[in-house]
């Protein structure tokens, strides 16, 4: 079932090494089928040297396994809650890229200090509190997923399509699969251009919100003219 | 048209990521005829992996399109004042790389600090201002240019082939798309061990100017005497 | 003899350049048979281009030589206390890689910042004391294994598997030598991450502790349940 | 004449982009055959893509060319002083790798913070002063050279193989050429790691003497055992 999903999230899974998000297993990437409600994940802690589009897991909403011979990511509960709250997205990313999680362990949301940040997410890309030792205990992953939703009540998904968890690392996600990672690549680039920028300039300041918009409405929106169609 | 100029423009693209200086599609390359004011300019947003001569834009002085089945790149109005301004060049480059981008997120210029950066660039690398919410307004591209040039107006851009632009990132020239895309690697590797060499010592003072004077007209001007002539 | 031994620990010493851990010969990987007591260990300064599985030295928990053509690594002497003081690991790796021996060289234990820590060592990762000069002209290599083994007399190595010893660099051990490979990769990433996570805030906290309770132990003991098993 | 000695330059020479301390032609081996007294170097500004062995030239200790179609590096009077004043060296290397040449911008020689430079370069490896205006101007290679030697007056060549100029960047220099580039390399992981080390601690120290002293002699001199030999 989902042969062609399953494909997909295999494909954008194995992009995850090759931009050098990941080292070992540490990643994973989903994408859902809006139709059927069903999500294929990442099988947990196999090797990207020897996964096969097979090996994908096929979830349900509750994250209960439908199709499969592995058990699903560990983090299958986080990525069920945001396609659940974010009805616009068609996949999710998680990683522990290095810069991106540098920003998560100091828990700092990362400021808009350049247009390469505007082009792909709107204003300050927010880090995601800590959850509470009962949370934890609880359901660590399905509140994990919770406390990004949380973050984004008053935020536009679409518009900033990811974050960072505290102490944890990045989620990001997009209109599919592809796009999901393409803006893991692009949180990664952002992190690490943003924390230089901060110790080349202890007075830095964010883009002026002008040069922000043009950014962001260049390439989105009914007025983009960015790109080809 | 231009086939040859095409092939050239086209090739110094994919020197880009080749040489590490562009994520995605985040670069582009123009050169410039001169005799018939006709600027050869990468596509917009088109991938580098299947990119191909033909598939470069052929646009005049006014950034109209000449030839070419694509869009050219959203840039092309920067490229194109560049052009009208600075007589002596034959190429621009625009990326987002990331040292390069880092000091433009601090909105500093580029102090000289060693023989690398006065092999090439004379003087301190210009961080260029932000635009006015006017500017951005009437015409994004076009007034990135002209800011460029103002930043120009009391320094040779031949003596000093690039600069940052403010909250955005880096756009060097040279005298065609070859020697343009040279510059743009050694100003990165110049912003690079600026920033490493500042935070190893807060006291640090710029090159002694004989030394900077040494090294630049060692490699131009009519007394340079390295390489083979 | 031990000639799967051999062949796994010479495997695992070429992981290390592969995964960027050392430069020419600067890391060594041993592993030890339980049973007859004798470990397998890299051949002293062996270029890795020309090493092969039969150059492997054989040793006895005295360090005295068993088989082999060449001299065992200078270091010798400390896997061997290693093996002595602590029997449930089977593998020890020892390099320079550079985020980790940056750590040793400003003689700081490792915080614990994220989940990436917590997913493989439990709690702080420590650093351990210089030697004193009888220490150290009495006998170096030995010394420094005890020294380590000092620094873990009230910590368990099998939670805490690694450290990195002052102005010197990291040790990491396993299970296997693989696993012991393994963590040498995981206290790279994660020394490169704190150290950037506390350049982003000088008010940096520790992860709270029922979050790595939950990381370490999602991984490891009876109620783990991340991977296939 | 001299092929052997230009086959070795030639593949030193080449060393330095695999290895990573050269972008474009930013460096230049050395070797000097000590019977007659001829130094064999890279040519000035030639591409490492296309150079050949016999390109070499050959210059006697004046740094006139006494073989060769091409000019030699404009270094080569920097590297005849070395020679020169150094009888036991029979390599010297000079490059723009990035950490080395940051030390060197910011003025700083470089303290022993642990074993990796201990193994190598026997304490501080120092910054070579500023050029006077006049010295610049009389015969700036060459003085370069003198001012090297100047700052090993007091300084054994063999027991520290290197140095930083300051605001340029850094010479090394061996017994043959092939030790000069293992040198070059070694020095670059060193000042990489000593810049990360005093981010990490302000109040860093150097390695204890005792160490510096043990790890040094176990590499060198009559009593060394490290390797095979």
């Amino acid at each position: 079932m989902l042969e062609e999903l399953k494909k997909l999230v295999y494909e954008q899974n194995m992009e995850l090494p090759k931009r050098g998000l990941v080292t070992y297993t540490w990643g994973n990437v989903s994408g859902i089928d809006r139709e059927s409600g069903l999500v294929v994940i990442k099988p947990s802690g196999v090797d990207y040297e020897t996964m096969k589009p097979e090996d994908m897991v096929v979830v349900d909403l509750d994250g209960k396994v439908v199709e499969g011979h592995y058990k699903p990511s560990s983090d299958t509960p986080t990525h069920v809650e945001l396609y659940k709250a974010f009805p616009e997205i068609g996949g999710v990313v998680h990683t522990h890229s290095s810069w991106a999680t540098s920003w998560a362990e100091a828990a700092r949301s990362i400021p808009c200090y350049g247009t390469t940040h505007a082009d792909y997410f709107y204003g300050t890309i927010p880090c995601v509190r800590n959850l509470t030792k009962e949370e934890i205990e609880e359901g660590y992953e399905k509140n994990t997923g919770l406390s990004i939703v949380e973050a984004f009540k008053d935020n536009n998904p679409v518009y900033c399509p990811g974050c960072v968890c505290a102490n944890h690392g990045p989620f990001t996600w997009g209109k599919d699969p592809k796009e999901a990672v393409h803006n893991a690549v692009v949180l990664e680039e952002v992190c690490k251009m943003a924390a230089r920028a901060e110790a080349l300039n202890p007075e830095i300041k964010e883009t002026p919100q002008a040069m922000q918009d043009k950014h962001f409405y260049r390439k989105h929106g009914a007025n983009a003219y960015y790109g080809q169609n």
